[in-house]
């Protein structure tokens, strides 16, 4: 493999990657070796456009191509109800379950004082913008079942609740230190169905 | 993950990869556009770079970045030794053993009559033009140690002795059935060297 200093950078471009090992990494790389020159350039020119086009929503800070994501810009979902997350990774999940018809905001983290995560770290203050004019009925509170996302889940429930706004979280049924990205359809549709008041 | 296009084309084309399932794809589209946009380029760059400089080296079909391979360049390496594999992707494993100093010669497949592969297929007519000037001792046939890899490394040999080349074959030690790519080094440096004449 010594052989070509391009393969060599590519190979340690691609263990750069979550999940991929030496061994996952030489596979793909013989792959895209292997493969037609279209369909790698292509797989090339998807990673840089979407690092050119793909920034934050200015209302819900969840990925967007324009100034807005497409959630915020829809008629048809409800922005009386915004169910609040920790990460954009997040929102797909939920979105998969189909029984969520509102809005989202994406807090891009969640409280940790042993990392030195406060919530000036977080889009707690975006949100308090978004509840002020008081169109907002219902905030759900999805961050993940841990130490960190219940502690971020009662943080925004004291903030939101003197607003007169109602305040839930996902019912259980989703394993307790488990992770949000990894919940199946079925559990996390019954969860945000049988969402309780906080 | 429907807010915005850019991003379900880079999760189709990470769908491609092999290995690389739905979950996997979204676990690295987050990486990328959670990463610094620098990182991001150079894998992509990595994708481009590859495909326009790697070709295949006019003496052995290795990769190559230039007419030839840094192996067949190189001043250090037996010339007189030529060990033969299917793919590029085998050269890597039998350099990462150590014990083997001479070249290769890449055939490019496997003789598969069900596949209608035949010799002409492969890059054996190659291998016969190295060997014409008599400067080569021996011959290894390092083909992957199941049916097509036999049947192949069985034709060269046929086509070989008459040259009076030694020719010879990795000894067992290489699981049968099983995948050169992915055998230890231990394993496949034993079996490199305590190979035997055909």
């Amino acid at each position: 493999m010594n052989s070509a200093p391009s393969i060599q950078k590519l190979l340690d471009e691609l263990e750069r990657l979550p999940g991929v090992g030496p061994k996952s990494a030489q596979r793909i790389a013989y792959y895209i070796l292997n493969t037609e020159s279209d369909k790698a350039v292509r797989l090339a020119d998807a990673i840089r456009e979407v690092k050119q086009t793909v920034h934050f929503c200015s209302i819900c800070f969840n990925y967007a191509e324009d100034d807005t994501c497409t959630i915020c810009d829809s008629l048809n979902r409800d922005h009386s109800v915004i169910c609040v997350v920790a990460e954009p990774k997040d929102i797909a999940p939920i979105e998969r379950t189909g029984v969520f018809e509102g809005v989202y905001h994406v807090l891009h983290g969640e409280l940790s004082p042993m990392e030195g995560i406060g919530p000036e770290e977080l889009k707690v203050q975006e949100l308090m913008r978004r509840l002020a004019n008081g169109d907002v009925q219902e905030v759900i509170i999805a961050t993940n079942p841990d130490v960190e996302g219940e502690t971020t889940a009662a943080y925004i429930a004291r903030m939101v609740k003197p607003l007169g706004v109602k305040v839930t979280r996902p019912a259980s049924g989703l394993p307790v230190g488990g992770d949000l990205e990894y919940a199946d359809e079925v559990t996390l549709g019954r969860a945000m169905e049988g969402r309780l008041e906080l």
